[in-house]
């Protein structure tokens, strides 16, 4: 019996999402879709769905259009800043960028990111999603620490105009959650996660890692 | 009336700390000594800190013996990971960072970073330490991803065989507490001690960091 092989499609284009993704070691590509990422939800959690869904679900069709027979694994995400029931996508511009991180100076919000995977197997398609929260603490920003964060320029393609792995380390003191969450993708739940799912879709197999 | 400067050395090779520092945009020279990473103590702040006392210290010895009268501010820093009351360094190679790793797999853990700050003024010399704690907690690591970060050879150079920012995250469910502090040196808790030392020491200066 030849064994299943899917073929794994992140659709992001988020250098973040492709590094965390990277340190699976299976091989996967890249495709993405240009989706605008609003929702009228207001609940974080469904917001983050709402746009993963939206953007796997815009690839995974592309693809079984194109193929429709063909094993696909399609893995989206979403990443938003959420405090006080206000929820922060990615910064317009610096002024913008300043003016989130002023409100989230001194306080901890929470980062959501949702996940979405699409698989098609010999025809049919599944889908399974989940939502991870986790919560961060910035200190008081100081005038001088804001300018130097700003002049980076990191801040302008993330949710909540920072990003954690750079300069705004200056003022996060806390996490307490999944790390890689923050930086826009929960890997370690993502691994149980997929495992899971597929387990439950393809019979018999050991490690889903070479499925791919 | 001139302004004091300050000649900030970094006495650690770490390409991590190296990478934390430089999101502080001050200019900063790295200067570092070959101290055996060793002590008789058993208790994790108080062996962080005796070794991260000892590297600053003689960086700082070093440099005013070649210049008495220069104002240096000298930061180290020593990681360690603890385990129920087993104190974890780096390992020797990767058999024993698989050790390590199996230890650790499914608990959590403490991670301890002390920080020395040595500062030589008009002749004067003050230090000022601190260790900071953060709880980190790993899934049950699978062989397969145990083998495939062993790979990487990430674990080599790490105290308890793992860096936080790359392929570990694969079994890193969560961080509690400072991020950058796991990474090897807790940056944010930095900012705010080294300017209360400083202010201590230095009167009327409104921003630190240009004092360097």
């Amino acid at each position: 019996m030849e064994k299943t092989k899917l073929k794994f499609v992140l659709a992001s284009t988020s250098p973040r999402r492709k590094e965390l993704i990277g340190h699976l070691k299976v091989p996967y590509e890249i495709q993405s879709l240009n989706i605008p990422e609003e929702s009228d939800e207001t609940d974080p959690v469904k917001f983050s769905k709402q746009i993963s869904d939206m953007k796997g679900e815009a690839v995974f069709r592309k693809l079984l259009n194109e193929n429709p027979s063909g094993n696909y694994f399609v893995v989206s995400a979403d990443t938003i800043v959420c405090l006080n029931g206000k929820i922060y996508g990615k910064p317009a511009d610096r002024n913008e960028a300043r003016q989130i991180l002023q409100e989230l100076s001194g306080k901890n919000h929470s980062v959501y990111t949702a996940v979405t995977i699409n698989l098609s197997l010999s025809g049919q398609s599944h889908k399974h999603s989940f939502v991870e929260e986790t919560k961060v603490t910035f200190n008081t920003i100081t005038n001088a620490l804001m300018e130097r964060y700003l002049d980076t320029g990191d801040s302008l393609d993330k949710a909540g105009a920072y990003g954690i792995q750079n300069g705004s380390l200056t003022f996060i003191s806390r996490v307490d959650g999944d790390y890689s969450n923050v930086v826009g993708f929960p890997l370690s739940r993502f691994v149980i996660e997929a495992e899971s799912f597929l387990k439950s879709k393809i019979a018999h197999e050991d490690l889903w890692l070479n499925l791919f």
